[in-house]
């Protein structure tokens, strides 16, 4: 078993250790466990030496060291674009957006299902599987096909048509499941309980999985220049992605790859399905799970697992969790779209609008370099927004029609 | 006006040259006009210490060297995906897929209008413009709001939902017109000859606009290790994409950046859609327009501009122009999402579907290294397929539910 720096599982409750492994939940307190390290000698010239996908930060990965060489997606590496016109409209001083729509399905979950497939593969695991939001779906669907293995994919049947048919085209075993995502995500519990062949990548193969959302915070980082931003707002799901890219900007600080700064962490749900939001504004330590009801369905966790963490993160680093409304999520979405060509889903339309919001109530420093992430593609989301938008004008093929129409 | 490397602009027809310009047809014998270059010296590692995107490539295009600092999407620099699984399902030794889909709008079109907006800007125009079958409405509506001037689209009034929301939804002139890909075009070349700041990318702005397809070729040479394939296979609409990744291919052995091999082009059309293939197999160099009647609506260009000058590539390199009927499209879209996690577009389908013909018909050499092009992404095509495709069961959200449906 080779996944190259990583040493040891280690609880993120009690800090009890055990060895690198098929296991998710502390034998001494439940406790969720996280990946321990030692990375020796990581050096900027040794990254930017690597492939132009993720697998340029393997030496900071639960992942063997010749991982590039085994058929995989290739994600990451995605645009952060420099949003001048969006920071304006918002007033703004330097605003950049973290566009992971680029990635091969078209949402960052392609960047820990790749870690996760590398790392079950390691621990001896035949099938990849998951239950799924959506986005989800679609990158094990496509990770397994490339790879040549089964997946099994779970999800709820009320989920965009677009995500559907997007994991089902790739001809894994792909079902529908009558609940919501909380139950979706209980079912597969119950089922990695009895398949040991199959990684389900976000419950049994979870502390590796998401280690993959480290790569968001290391490329935000070099993409800058080798520095860390001042402020970042980031979406929250099950809230693992937020604190990754924390782990990510300490991990980079401690290698000296960057230079030790203060840097403050935002986090974005909506109002429909807000419980770490709740609990920050209420000053509780404890995330109390609600019943989902958004558009922002990617977001749609209403019992999230790494809530606390989150939270811990975000009054660490001086930070908020906001939430907005569904209208303010399609109003973000536009936004973005208008000001800077980037289409992103729901997630990214509540991100946007948050930071609108927080930039509005003064928690968010407008005179400080902000980024924000883009986690997904406004493609799969495309019901939330085709009421809303539609063409200027229908014409007759010819020029007196176009004049009629007063377009030019 | 800076152009970077272009020189002047020479008739294809008669050789006749001119100054550059807002010009595309010959004054001479109205023939097309295609850019000169100076290309000086282009050497290897300039290029690969620029942008991680198609500006890296500046030096061979009609732009300004600055150009990669103005607002832009930034395209390019996509997968090139060695498919094992693929050519193994084809009886092939060496395949790769240069896969499109992860440009900013999901499509090649983003590097085309990258090019013709930077040309656009510098020969004065004020507004972006196009007619469209889709994918290039995307692509200069995102491009037009990213750089923060105006955008008018036209497509024609039956296009997939799909891409009539992700055009609309950038905010600029969106006009649909009643009738197909051929009308909306002869109404856009109607409206460039009274509105003169509006550059249509793919009409009076076309000689800038198509060379931005010569950057598929450099790429997939560069991602080679800096050589060319021996055979690839390119979809067909207007035909220029073909004609530029030879061209860019010439280029790169002119320049010394290859080594100067052999190589055969070959070019993929939807049967409802033939007419250079039909051209091709009766040995006419004249393109005689169809009536387009396909699924593969970004393909369906009843009256290729390009069309002679695709059978001019394929003829001299020993290639062939193939057509495949709907269904083959569809099962070429699934053939390659099953076997390389890639989702690719009606044009995609079309591309594989053509390769298997090719082999099948002994016009392409099992044993020779081929490339094939994934124009652009099966997410803007659902329709083709939804109603071939579905999940593998729909259960309850329970452990006897997943048992009595025998998934595992």
């Amino acid at each position: 078993m080779n996944l190259g720096p990583a040493t040891a599982l280690t609880c993120r409750e009690c800090g009890h250790s055990r060895e690198l492994g098929p296991f998710y939940a502390c034998a001494e307190c439940f406790g969720p466990l996280e990946i321990s390290y030692d990375f020796g000698g990581v050096t900027r010239a040794a990254i930017e030496a690597g492939p132009r996908n993720i697998w340029r930060y393997r030496g900071l990965l639960p992942v063997p060291g010749n991982v590039a060489e085994t058929p995989n997606t290739e994600p990451g590496l995605t645009r952060l674009v420099r949003a001048d016109q969006l920071a304006e409209s918002l007033g703004l001083a330097r605003l950049w957006v973290k566009d992971d729509s680029g990635n091969p399905t078209h949402s960052f979950k392609d960047r820990v299902v790749a870690v996760a497939l590398a790392a079950a593969r390691e621990l001896g695991f035949k099938v990849l599987a998951c239950p799924s939001t959506g986005n989800l779906a679609n990158a094990v669907a496509a990770a397994a096909a490339r790879a040549g293995i089964r997946s099994a994919v779970f999800v709820p049947s009320d989920l965009e048509q677009q995500k559907i048919i997007t994991t089902a085209v790739y001809g894994g075993t792909f079902v529908t499941v009558d609940g919501n995502y909380d139950d979706v995500n209980r079912l597969a519990s119950e089922i990695a309980g009895e398949q040991e062949d199959w990684a389900f990548v976000n419950v049994n193969v979870r502390p590796y999985y998401a280690e993959g959302s480290k790569t968001l915070g290391y490329e935000i980082a070099e993409q800058l220049g080798w520095r860390l931003p001042d402020q970042i707002v980031i979406p929250v799901a099950s809230g693992s992605q937020l604190t990754k890219i924390d782990k990510a900007f300490q991990e980079l600080i401690k290698l000296g790859l960057v230079e030790d700064k203060p840097y403050r962490v935002f986090g974005a749900q909506a109002a429909g399905c807000d419980p770490v939001a709740a609990a920050f504004k209420a000053g509780h330590d404890v995330v109390r799970p609600v019943k989902p009801a958004t558009i922002a369905k990617s977001l749609a966790i209403g019992n999230p697992a790494d809530g606390p963490y989150v939270l811990d993160v975000v009054r660490r680093t001086g930070g908020a969790v906001e939430d907005v409304t569904d209208e303010q999520v399609v109003e973000g979405i536009r936004l973005l779209a208008r000001t800077e060509g980037v289409f992103g889903e729901t997630a990214g339309g509540v991100t946007v609008a948050t930071l609108r919001k927080l930039v509005e109530s003064g928690a968010l420093d407008p005179s400080a370099e902000t980024v924000i992430i883009n986690s997904g593609d406004g493609l799969k989301t495309l019901d939330a927004i085709s009421s809303q938008v539609a063409p200027s004008a229908n014409i007759a093929p010819s020029l007196e029609a176009f004049r009629a129409a007063d377009l030019a």
